[in-house]
């Protein structure tokens, strides 16, 4: 039996912060952590939308818009993994490097291999991240060495989802239809996917009105459909388990239906900056819709794997909006990392929130950790500390991090 | 004798990357540094506005407009440096982790205090950084505790330019002239202030044009005056030693005015998305101005002592232009930091890139270093390697940090 003890901070409201004095907390393992004035638990970060293969190009190659990227950088990067010691290689270092960066839970687009994905899924369970795993369908408009035809394509996302079912890990392991974004996308290839989620009750995701020449691109594809969203939804891809990417250029009646669905949005502030063409409108999504959302990372089109910066950003683009009323303070950014990825992803009951109901993904921090990037140079209060750790902390200040109540630090 | 050996990366050239392979340089410590293939060298890069006193409060109270930000944390936070064992342990810390972040320069705002910015002119000659500082000068609409009548203002100013000069180190140790802001010194101070920069023919900064707010408060205090740049060139503070921080609302005509007199701007895109209400236009004030500009951090209005942040900030602030050519690249955010900061301080004879006739101001750079940021899983060009350590790098990557020779690593 462990005990935690010491003060513990979430946000189980958004865009307020709770801070629970002389707190305990009871994982699984057999360790006693008593927490000093310096450190302090928050829930585990929730990263909702990260593209595992592209890892390796992350931090570059970020100079084209975003139809140009895929064809240069990212289908050629992405067609490697039907090597799969390559994917062993690169998905290991990929979850040890979220998980030190406090990501417990994330949203993978893999590739389009099937036995490069079973790999991905295995790694998450193996090092003990919480994962929502989706390979990667599509069956045009992609490079002649990396797309799948409409029957194939759906074989091999059925087979996944088998794969991933039969290891019976309901709330670690979860299988997610994955169109890649529409215009790779046949008519009959999204319909037959929407049948796979509805058939499996498993979460979909892709991209959604990401960008000006995407949203051209579909126009051309489908000059009589009025947007992404509502060739989402004649196909079944939008459920209360759907996970849609970016969403910059989603229209006030794009949100409305998606909010109906119980669709939500993955917010990616630094890779949107890179490709987006536009600002999202988080808070007025919020206040008008109640769209549900999480933070992305969107790796590699977001050139950094930690979701500290994923919050920063979204605080920080949201300052563009000039009309305050608009802006995502840094509680509101923390929440969205945590309980609120957690209700769009469909475990708001099982994390993202400390509460007895629910399972222990948390990280503990300490701001005086050797190395830390942080002077702390005068008393603060435990809400400026927090503050401080979201804005100049990194992965040295985790020092733990824990899963379903067992220690996964990597 | 020393010579590091390897690969040298500088921006000769706003831009342009050079890449030297097997360069040989020659500071002036005694070891051998033959550099791996992971390993490179790059100039050190220049701060050219931050706020040393603000240092205790970095990353937290980023929450309110510009005035009120300066009432509520800023003016209680500075007037602490009354006490010279506060100015000394903050001043370390600071110094010391700017270094480590490799900041071999910095242009720095002190409080009014002459002993505490003496302490702070004493510690970066301790520790090794070479340093632009100044004594805030201010007279009016700022605390009672915390403001100088314009007599003691102008004595304090010319004590610690003297005080400076006395130590002989023109190239190492600068005094700067700096009226906060226009707000904050009246007409005679300001005056005054110009004639002590003609005197001692010493560089000046301050704040220009910052925010809506700032930019409000200059008109009601002066509604006859047409804007900060006018006030400024009329009182003899813009010079071709003029570091001027933000400038997000100049107009063209005081772009122009600034680029005639040889003066600069100090973009700070951390603090601007925060404060400014509005985008620096970097690239089209290069193209058609000339206009000098270098990077600063700004803390602790901007939340990050690292320029590697002012540097990333400074590409993703601009892409919210849209327009593509008006976006600046990671090269050219290389070179602002860098020989553009250099040249603007009126240091591009010595520092800011690799040249026989320069001191040596240099880091190296090591990305596979022990608890690096990042992971390298396949062969990159070198200039990949830069794009990625300067995205996704950090202090860990900096294994040694060269100034004027001599290694000074924190
Ligand atoms: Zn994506
Ligand atoms: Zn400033």
């Amino acid at each position: 039996m462990t005990i935690i003890y010491g003060t513990i901070v979430h946000t189980p409201i958004k865009g307020q912060l709770e801070v629970l004095l002389n707190a305990l907390l009871l994982p699984g393992d057999t360790k006693v952590h008593y927490l000093s004035d310096f450190q302090f638990i928050i829930p585990g970060l929730i990263d909702t939308h990260i593209h595992a293969p592209q890892y390796p190009f992350t931090g570059t190659c970020t100079d084209l818009p975003l139809t140009e990227w895929l064809n240069k950088y990212t289908f050629p990067c992405e067609g490697k993994f039907e090597d799969t010691e390559w994917a062993k290689t690169v998905y290991n270092a990929l979850v040890r490097r979220l998980l030190r960066n406090g990501t417990t839970t994330a949203v993978y687009f893999a590739s389009i291999h099937l036995e490069a994905t079973q790999i991905l899924a295995d790694t998450t369970l193996a090092l003990g991240q919480r994962s929502l795993v989706g390979l990667v369908s599509m069956d045009r408009n992609a490079p002649d060495k990396y797309v799948d035809t409409t029957e194939t394509a759906i074989a091999k996302a059925e087979k996944f989802i088998q794969y991933c079912l039969q290891k019976q890990q309901p709330t670690r392991l979860i299988p997610v239809i994955t169109p890649r974004f529409i215009p790779t996308c046949t008519i009959p290839l999204l319909e037959q996917l929407g049948g796979l989620a509805k058939k499996y009750n498993v979460p979909v995701q892709s991209h959604i009105s990401e960008s000006k020449d995407e949203v051209a691109f579909v126009h051309a594809l489908h000059p009589d459909v009025e947007s992404d969203t509502t060739l989402f939804d004649d196909c079944g891809l939008l459920t209360n388990r759907s996970i849609m990417a970016h969403g910059v250029h989603l229209s006030d009646k794009d949100v409305q239906t998606m909010a109906q669905r119980g669709s939500g949005v993955a917010v990616c502030p630094l890779s949107n900056a890179y490709f987006a063409n536009g600002l999202f409108s988080a808070t007025r999504f919020f206040q008008q819709h109640q769209l549900k959302m999480g933070l992305g990372t969107d790796v590699a089109g977001g050139y950094s794997p930690s979701m500290m910066n994923s919050m920063r950003q979204a605080v920080i683009s949201s300052s563009f909006w000039q009309d305050p009323a608009l802006q995502v303070d840094w509680k509101t950014a923390l929440y969205m990392a945590t309980l609120g990825g957690a209700d769009m992803i469909g475990l708001g009951d099982v994390i993202g929130s400390f509460a007895e109901s629910k399972q222990l993904d948390a990280l503990m921090i300490d701001l005086r950790t050797p190395n830390s990037p942080i002077d702390l140079l005068w008393d603060e209060s435990i809400e400026l500390l927090v503050e401080k750790f979201i804005n100049v902390g990194d992965d040295r200040c985790i020092i733990d991090v824990i899963v379903g109540g067992k220690f996964v630090t990597p």
